[in-house]
């Protein structure tokens, strides 16, 4: 089975890395796909999360890394992939990704989303809550490798 | 009963349609009414949307079209309206209309509110997952009229 | 507009006795039925829980009492009426409501169910918690009318 | 990659079909999993519970039908199984899901819980539910395949 | 300040001895109290109960174990109690805890309740899955402290 | 015990006034916390929310007034404070709340969150409704204290 993971990755946490490890034991090709068109302003461009995600996804079997604009079932078709991956730590995360899979349903039946449950260790984490803890001078190493964190540093240090 | 069923309506949607349809059943005079005083910028303005409800909501009898601006309840009131008709999709819905529904009965104790649930078919779909699904050139024409769907188009092509 | 109130009332609470009171308003006829099918053994039979409904809504205009058994949608369209009132306290509520009222409508499309938000000084309460509450010794006369208090103070001496 | 699909399916719904026939198309073997060890009293015994899933799942590629006792984990590994697949249909469900999905991953690590939202036009069917409205003598023939819904009027007619 | 952690530890798990930790650091002396009166059958007496939980809560300082019978606020209030301490561990805990929260307040204004989240790793343990694993074969010792495990194997030998 | 309750109080309502009362209760010293950085523009400055906190706050026995930036567990430690307090009025406040607890704990283990729910009825109040009612006309004089709704009202009059 192909699969796709999609996200802003704005940056890759070490919640998001879970989901990736896990994803890649039940498929076959796993792509993890970097969304260009997102309607919040990055701390990132697309490159630099392509960038950081390829060097944390190094050494994981069956991994690739590439972005993506427009329709993700578009995307995942074009791909090959009949599968989208997200990971679920809590409840509104729910809500919000069962809205979405209803909707991927609709434009294409042929796509199937399958949620995985983040470890329980990374269920507070997110690439928001990593940036907040850093911009008012907190340690986020525990939540985002240290490559990730160390370029969130130097983007807070050149505002 | 005279109830009114409000919304930003930024555009209608075919969920929209299935709570004026059965709401149109149970009251006597229903009134739509369209809000003007929207902190979000919306992609239609107020007369742009109240010209397409009342497209979609030709022949559904005892139903009425309106815009209004300041507190819902205020214009209830006027209007005579007993009641407020909501729809209800899901629980993060369920969440902040029944926030809104104590704030209004606060500040009207003779105003109640009714919620109905949409049909399950429409219970993904919003307003902004439409004009988002169009932006990124998907086909929403299941989501909503194609009047509204061709006007969405039209707006993004003059983007 | 003639609407159905089901419940087992087991027994009726004051958060019972806002909604019947909220939902006679915009009912020309509210039939509040009380349920003898239940699958859990009541502390209080259909008789004894029609007789305190009665007592406790006498001089509510346009409320009827009655008992039914069977599926609720038939019980209502042989009422006449075009709708099931139900109370919303809490968001468990919600979700076990969400689900019947989906049952219920494709049991019978014609019959609505509309749902009101129960007092908040109410939100609470419930049937089974003042059973609890009065079991344990504790006063639960703020939580239902005295008549019933009383008549649950009995049932416990006879135990 | 082989799956689970574990339940007591007392009876299989259309809801838990729509699981398996998506499961099905993403995994290379779906070993549905009929649990013998339930706690509640069921309304049919597993070798019925097994029957009817046999019939009702004939046609569609790659899936078993298995019956099992004791830690689900424990089964999933003896059959070679790298994942468990639940259906979501709910808030409610996925609660109870997620620290399920928890606990059997401290069980065995090696197995991932995979989650599909079930169909919204099953969204509301639980196979109480069915039990339910075939005991107050509804229509449920919507809802579960004739064979199983044949079942249950005979076992209702024998109570 | 004086409070009350108040369960029916049927049996104790480290998911009750992380709250009572962690509130023992906030409060000069925390009464854990025993719950005599559940409705539910437990596994272990009340008397088999309180000598597991004096056994796993030697040497925490500050903390005291006690049964308990009749209403909860009763107790707090003989035991010179200010608050009563209650754990989160996820959704369907929390609306049940708010909706005791709320009863007591109303039973005694002067007894507020406090909530402290459980640690994220023992989030989806519960006595009943303890219970259900070990019923099941399965290994529960990363989920309670050994002597309530060997408790537990030799409640089901003798079953 | 000391504690502090962290805000960006933009205005004090009567919620908030709600959890500092019971908060005072249960603390020997309750530090009230205006956070300055706050990513959302305010309607009041740092300055013009401490003094209305301070003067809506005289007379509570133990309660302090301070404003902070950075890093709340940085300023609660450096307070001597062991807990943070936090209100929880539904649903959605419990899941941001119950991440930032376990956030901050990871940041500093040695800081509890302590959850309060608010009284019912302020359950639906909240700083942004009573600046969204005031906005519209409305009367939010039973929301927030009068020096308070005054001084809403002259902002608004001066926009």
């Amino acid at each position: 089975m192909t699969a796709v993971y999609p996200g802003s990755f704005d940056p890759v946490t070490y919640g998001h890395l879970d989901i990736i490890r896990r994803a890649a034991k039940i498929t076959d090709r796993l792509i993890v796909a970097v969304a260009s068109n997102s309607a919040k302003k990055p701390m990132f461009s697309v490159d630099e999360r392509l960038e950081m995600m390829r060097a944390v996804c190094a050494g994981i079997p069956g991994v690739e890394v590439a972005s993506f604009s427009g329709l993700l079932v578009e995307f995942a078709k074009k791909s090959g992939a009949v599968a989208i991956i997200r990971g679920l730590r809590a409840l509104t995360d729910f809500e919000y990704e069962f809205q979405m899979a209803l909707a991927n349903r609709m434009l294409d039946e042929n796509i199937e989303t399958l949620f995985i449950s983040t470890n329980v260790q990374y269920s507070f984490i997110s690439s928001s809550l990593v940036k907040e803890i850093a911009l008012l001078g907190g340690d986020a190493a525990s939540m985002t490798p240290k490559i990730v964190f160390n370029n969130i540093l130097q983007k807070i240090s050149g505002l």
